[in-house]
């Protein structure tokens, strides 16, 4: 099953994404007007019923940010060994992981281009794996982990790389500019632990391997993901972990190979799908 | 006029505050559930028009977190000539100034307690002015920047402060404690530059000023904030951006003074008025 949320005859919907098209279900559901209200609330599994012999109501539509105003978006940094070699400062791993929040702003849907802003030529990219909370927690074991993840999608954490190191601290400016990111294509189920333990992560630039890891590699496993940032918040329905991307942005060629309009980026996610995108320059 | 969001009977009503007591409104606008609603759909007249001539509805009430489930708060770090200094690492004043999210799972309201969890003995008050956004805007220059303000109120921003230094990059952890920072006691419409230009800020601590700065002051004055902000990201009616702390918070003590049970933390603001909370340890 495959979530998605679109665009078609001027509004926003969501509904069951098929082979064929889209099958429509916001009109079964007025309580919530997103699909991100829909996983808030728990109701993945009701949209699956809705679904069932339907047939399909779009064929023309475009994708949209798939969990549009999510309410909380934590992206995890450095999270793959060779990446923090990259960053050469001869620092052993690191103990805790780094986080930094994206307002959903910056977030545009499949098929989309990205945005490259006029006031900077160092649109990057960065694949990932994004995970839906599903179930309430604070202070979740490991253990228990997984049982709150509702359901994954894809990221690519598009990033204004030279504006991330404008300030002392901090990289909020570089990783927030308006749908700079994409998330999606779709949200599929989670119910088995080996779709994120086994999972390769592969991004293609204009059909060139940059990026190509597996999650198992992770310095900060996604396990430990939840429970460390469980440690100091509680994590709702909807939430949202970007999960951390492999060696092989643009900013780590020498020189540097960020993208410019007309670039086609995709980052593909065994047994998610493939999140493809466009690369634009800002219309003013 | 002052707006404030309250617990009475159960319920989480908004409305208008007064010396006898509140004046709720939330029963005359269901368009608009909470007064983050009111905000970002630019309600705050329509609730100064409703409250005219009314009696006041509730003597017995807390204050809540002032706008419930405000989607972006953005908070400006090292923005006083002295607390840059209190890094000590040579550097000049910056450039660019440090910029980091909280959610909104992060605040208290007026006269309720700050969360100290069980995992840090550091947590630590930051005194500080906050705006509300009531217009929408990207680009904005400095010149408009005061037209996209709505309201001002005050934050005590809450800091957990050894868990802010965890990771390589980003203050994040340390930032996002459920209930470890304050916002309110309530909003003040923004009418007059002074309201900003000419203001004071203190903070105390049973009784002690701890900071005692003006707003004048700011490395990145406001104007500047919203202009550069808005450079990489549209803002949007309800936005919330937490304009800076000056020196004197308890980690820059030798030895540090951080908050204990007990302790009382007022943040006092010309023309807004005193932000009051106590200090708990978390009851888990």
């Amino acid at each position: 099953m495959k979530y998605a949320s679109f665009l078609a005859e001027g509004q926003e919907l969501y509904g069951v994404a098929t082979e064929d098209g889209m099958i429509a279900l916001t009109a079964d559901f007025p309580q919530w007007p997103t699909l991100f209200n829909v996983v808030a609330a728990g109701g993945l599994d009701d949209l699956a019923v809705a679904a069932k012999d339907r047939p399909v109501s779009h064929r023309e539509f475009e994708y949209a940010m798939v969990l549009p105003k999510a309410r909380r978006i934590l992206c995890v940094g450095v999270n793959f060994p060779d990446r923090n070699a990259e960053y050469k400062d001869g620092t052993e791993l690191p103990k805790y992981m780094s986080l930094f929040p994206r307002f959903s702003s910056g977030f545009t849907g499949h098929n989309q281009p990205l945005i490259r802003p006029p006031e900077s030529a160092a649109l990057d990219y960065e694949g990932e794996v994004a995970i839906v909370i599903g179930k309430r927690g604070r202070r979740i074991s490991q253990a228990d982990a997984y049982d709150h993840i509702s359901a994954l999608t894809i990221c690519n954490e598009g990033t204004i790389r030279d504006w991330v190191r404008h300030a002392k601290f901090n990289v909020t400016q570089g990783k927030n500019w308006d749908k700079s990111a994409a998330l999606g294509p779709w949200l599929v189920p989670f119910t088995d632990p080996a779709q994120l333990d086994d999972a390769r992560l592969i991004t293609r630039v204009n059909g060139e391997v940059r990026q190509n890891d597996v999650l198992a590699r992770m310095i900060h496993p996604i396990r430990r993901q939840i429970e460390y940032i469980s440690t100091f918040m509680t994590l709702e329905p909807g939430d949202i972990i970007v999960t951390g991307t492999p060696t092989g942005a643009g900013a780590r060629f020498d020189p540097p190979r960020f993208l410019v309009p007309g670039d086609v980026v995709e980052v593909e996610v065994t047994g998610i799908g493939t999140l493809r995108n466009t690369v634009q320059d800002e219309v003013q």
